[in-house]
């Protein structure tokens, strides 16, 4: 019985095979075995359990020799999500090292701790495909750097700027997503073996060792003091992927924007057998754009229950936990998926640049009325120029007059004795700014391209 | 010193006036004492109270009678925000009226059954905004019931409709939200008397009858079981607001989207004087319509806080009453002024039917791609004449042959010993379906417009 | 691969069976099949398609006949999510049925009334296990009607009341998310068929007779004006689940610390096996409030997705639809859970009135001081009393008198000639109030039961 | 009128005085001057604005030299934030320097950059409040550093700890929170000046080097690619502070279950005039952890506004700055009173040590059930003592015999020829683990106390 989107024929295709693999229940199973066994490992070196045992116990550490379904019914008996796996673990390992599993730990370390090996997993996951997504975007940055169109704010032309700019803008961001995640990663999810309220009493006095040891077996860092009642460390980086949800979401709008039928300017791969519609024969519709828009609602509306998950009674709290252990891999595979979408979305992307110039015309020149400002300035200061112009330009949207006639008629503009010619200001190409500048430092700064 | 986006000099005209004016720190005092005088009459009629310290309490209950500078000082020290105000209503009243005030009340009972009263008001003025935007838009659909348009789904021209359907559809979602506020105010916002508990326990055995006739006074349902820890009325009216944010801000967007450079399907009301940038004289920026979206992303994002608020300890809980004697006003005054700017953005709103028709040309008959396959039908079943127009459309747009020549030079069309007449298929304005009825069935019953 | 917290092993069991059979993938593709079958027939009702075609659609719209392997794949190439499934079942019906499935239909009318289906089983689902928890939880109330508890505000003993009373409270609340759920059911989840954009341009001028008839086919109500682009109707019940789940997390809230250590009121059902802890044995923990809570959280969390997808562009917007189509199975398998969780937990609580006795003696007479101040308002009024109370009742506290003690050398209090007897007015199970009546009142009222 | 929390009689108390300063009209529109004359001052040194008119603009840039009533009405007719407050500018600094002024700014510029003048503000005084906050705590650990306390998880007691170990983890989570905020500020809050669209086209080849020099004489970074249209960097913090508010609503949820009248193991400071209830005369509420954990709420609530405000259209939209003007300076106030109420807080603790070993007697001897583990595991492997505990722990409380004898009766136990002595395993002060090494290690290492 298939149940849920990451398995369902008609969704599965949304989320990163990756990830997926990653947080499947034999991979979860197999990472808390992993746990189990460097811990006894860490144990053994210091002569709390028997090297013998840490061996056996390292041995059968293998999910592949458990009985799921049983796990499953046990786990619904005992209402507890691990006894009935230590359980079966004691029986495969036999005794004595049966007697040395689990010595001094609580579930919730276990738990911690092996999804703390998963998010890594997802994280290199998660960076090979934003680095794919940014090289994209950089090298058609650099293609375009000069590929002038409009630059739009509040739904309206604003100014122009050239289609390299606006990719550097992405590029720039999703640099600062990726840096925070990188920087956030190993705070984030650390090894954690305080025990059942993270004092360390069932090991002497040797229990922060232990949590190092075992840290550094599986490549994690400790966590220090691990009060199991604090989450704020997975809540940053958590925090952090609803950010670059937001990134996402936001290029993906202006994608759908740029394909929009009256505006054309871009478009995302299309391959005959890709369908729009059940009905209309002609839809080509951005559909990675709209996936990778609800895939960013799914993770930014994720955010808040990690937040609020970080409120917990005392020294634990299932009633949070029981959220952020089944939330963390719903999030991370969308993340994941998030990440790999966009690449493919950037790596498909086909630029109209005769669109951007249509577009640019559409306003004969109003586009360009902050540069005629900047040419007038000199004569009677920005504002009164601001003033001539809005009158002219707002003239020439209701009455329909050329705007370069509105502005040659307006009073304050005839009355100078010489007036300058405006002809080259208002050629939209030639007010660009540093559009080429900032592109070109931009990509090559993150991506090394040039 | 004025702080708050409700009184800023940048910001308080977003916000309705008559809103602001309701939750008014005066007003909002009025409504304690309203409430405070209705008790003491209620109870004076039952005879618990003495006839003649329920009138002076009456008389009394006038805030311009209290010092509310003092009252902050006092409420801040005591942190208690109800018991000052009792302290200087009991000197206004004098003895042995003092004695009487606040009789088996707590403060919650005071506070929620006050903050009843101002939603009540909030709700008249929203309901009357409400009212104004749906017949603009009605007065607006009758005239355009047959002004064709490009109809859009995922971001492309979909099929022909008319922009009166479209206004139609935006109607019937404003009348259920309207409904839907209508039939939970009574409920949502009730008269609760039970005391410190809900149990009633200082008034004897009349404690029901208490909060009863009290509630006739006010005009309020009476709560029954006035258990403080329940906000699920309060809660349930408050995300039928969210619900009309929700509409608010599709139908913002909507119009931010027409009022588009490359659009221009319709536009807001402009007057001189507008100004849409401090830098780009010629902007007219869709700012109402943009206004409008930001309320209503500002309640959509105040209603989780009306939920989680819903969770309170035991019998009262002031950790959930603090957030929502804070939330209620808030959302009351953004709900009432989206009300408000709907209605503004839906009487100024200018159409331009011509750009209609040109967007819809732009695809040179590929809109009406389902209208040829329903007319193809009957030659080959829906399934094939979906398989042929999906080949024809998508040869069409990747080499740039006119849609029509692609079907006629389709294998499966061109077999045909006797192919239709496409050409009146291929004009939109003829497969605009229902739009007209239901525009036109929509206002009446809606608006009773025709 | 088990992936999802509906399958795996650790948290498969905290779900409803149910819920989970009726959102399984293959019961969702037999809900899009039995609307496909209904649109035949009811189109062959009015002669839009012929009857054996109809006929032939409806015998083979059986989930089992199709190859869900092959339908993954090649809705992951198409990108479509319905297009594979009609190739099929086109093939399943052989010509000339298959030319007549699917017929002025576009995918989200299928998916938006296969889902009603899903979501009215789902709400018979859930109502009978809030039945069984109003029950279950009503007959302790009668039991319990007179056992006297503290009632607690804000952390702290408030006034005493009795445990049934505590319990008409959660009984009254559950009755009113009930009915919300009972009454926005039909219409939240309708039948559509307007096609591609709502106009029933496909059908010539019968589209809404079709969808009528359609609609009684399936027992639901035909959505009348079907735009894709408005989706508050399933929000409206989706926010009416996060009040139920507001509802049963405050519960839940209230159980967990009733069974405190420190509490010990009440306490949720054991068994032995049922393990609290991997390392501590003694641990019983409220391992089924504490899930229920979690629960709560996860509706709770999704409500505002749900909102947020109301924003939808234009005539449709799959950016919107992508995110409601997967968050409703999700929210809808929850919160029946939340409600069969609820049942189980009611149905298995156990009461300590010895321990709500032990609790109430703690304060010695504090908690009655309401009860004082009313004894003591007919000498001096109810101002002047509570400021004697206030303290009398801080000296106790502070220095540890005996509040009697304290009261009784309050100045205010041995100056009065007949001082009355306050004993009485200390017995905590003398000030219950109306907690009797109004536990008996409400249960026969929700429940039946007396 | 005063209207919204910040300034009402009943809740402006709740506000940090100082962070609503900074956020006053007066205060922002003085902050709006500051960047006007730094940008002038920069373009002045660049050679692109004469000296005498930067100085002239830098000597007007006084709010008090303003208007406000007429701005407020400016700005409502004009629609337009910013333009009024140019007029008005330019009045008072006259030719020629009012044609210098704003140049080669747009609006949003100069929001952004006075906005992050004024987080710099707030952020100091919250680091002071949150210091301040940290130092009580770690005073009152290191008092408590062996005070011996239950440890509870999921409601129950667990293992003993020390009250200075719990008191550790608040302080570790502060500082963790502490380090987020300081790490992120700088790059959070930018000097931007790209002019309308972030390209800086009216600044010729300079702008970049005038948004440098600006941001150096404000004491801020560059944005260096300062598009509008990217707001993860501001996010970046607010979610910072919604990590920090999960923090305080923990503890705060910490202290109110402590107080709780059945645990009384600490409160919050009380003073004679501080009032529980309006009826109530005994009660003494933790008021300042209720509120700590409403402003809590408060500021998480509004973290997925500012992740939702990241989804901006194209070089700039209002629908989403309007939300992040308004959430900003809200987030901000009420962050800096969560600090502030939490130095409160902490600076007013009441411990109780004698309650928490009576609390820690309650279960007699159960709290300790994994020492007598560790202590069994030599003997048997810790699995079967797990067994032998659960199955008399489980007997202890299903019979209500005493724990050690249900140990001792126990088969597993009985059979042992030289069975260990328990009596000082059920100590529980002896099993407090590294309670007492980590409070004074964490306090030293954050707040230098020792």
């Amino acid at each position: 019985m298939n149940i849920g989107m990451f398995e369902s024929f008609v969704t599965s295709h949304w989320f990163s095979t990756g990830a997926k693999r990653i947080w499947s229940d034999v991979a979860t199973l197999q990472s808390w075995l992993d746990v189990e066994a460097a811990l006894a490992r860490a144990q053994a070196e210091l002569g709390l359990v028997p090297a013998d045992a840490a061996e056996v116990i390292t041995r059968k550490a293998d999910a592949r020799l458990f009985d799921l379904q049983r796990l499953a019914d046990d786990i619904a008996f005992a209402q507890h999500p691990l006894v009935p796996v230590l359980r079966q673990f004691e029986a495969l390992c036999g005794e004595p090292a049966a007697g040395f599993i689990h010595w001094g730990a609580t579930t919730q370390n276990i738990f911690d701790t092996a999804s703390a090996l998963q998010m890594q997993q997802t994280h290199a996951l998660l960076v090979q495909h934003l680095d794919a997504a940014m090289c994209a975007f950089g090298r058609l940055a650099l293609e375009h750097r000069a590929t002038v169109m409009p630059g739009r704010t509040h739904g309206q032309h604003a100014l122009p700027m050239t289609f390299g700019f606006k990719l550097a803008g992405w590029i720039d961001e999703l640099e600062r997503d990726l840096d925070r995640l990188n920087q956030r990663l190993g705070m984030s999810f650390t090894a954690c073996m305080g025990g059942a309220i993270g004092t360390f009493a069932a090991m002497g006095d040797v229990g922060r060792v232990v949590e190092a040891r075992m840290a550094e077996q599986l490549g994690l860092r400790p966590a220090g003091l691990p009060m199991r009642a604090s989450y704020d460390r997975a809540s940053d980086y958590l925090s952090a992927l609803g950010l670059l949800a937001g990134t996402a979401q936001k290029i993906a709008q202006d994608v759908v924007f740029m394909q929009r039928t009256e505006v054309g300017e871009a478009a995302e791969a299309f391959h005959m057998g890709k369908v729009g519609s059940s009905t209309m024969a002609q839809k080509r519709n951005p559909s990675t754009a709209l996936l990778l828009a609800s895939l960013a609602r799914m993770v930014r509306a994720r955010v808040p229950a990690a937040l609020e998950a970080m409120v917990r009674m005392d020294e634990g709290d299932s009633s949070a936990t029981n959220v952020t252990d089944t939330l963390l891999p719903e999030i991370a595979i969308i993340a994941a998926s998030i990440a790999e979408t966009l690449a493919k979305l950037a790596g498909g992307l086909v630029v109209h640049p005769e669109a951007m110039r249509r577009n640019l015309g559409l306003t004969h020149g109003l586009i360009a009325s902050e540069a005629v400002m900047m040419r007038l300035t000199p004569l009677m200061g920005r504002h009164e120029a601001h003033r001539l112009l809005y009158e002219a330009a707002q003239r020439a949207q209701s009455e329909g007059v050329p705007f370069m006639t509105a502005i040659r008629e307006h009073p304050m503009f005839a009355t100078h004795e010489n007036p300058p010619d405006l002809a080259q200001a208002l050629e939209a190409s030639a007010y660009v700014g540093e559009s080429v500048a900032i592109t070109t430092e931009t990509v090559e700064r993150v991506t090394g391209l040039r």
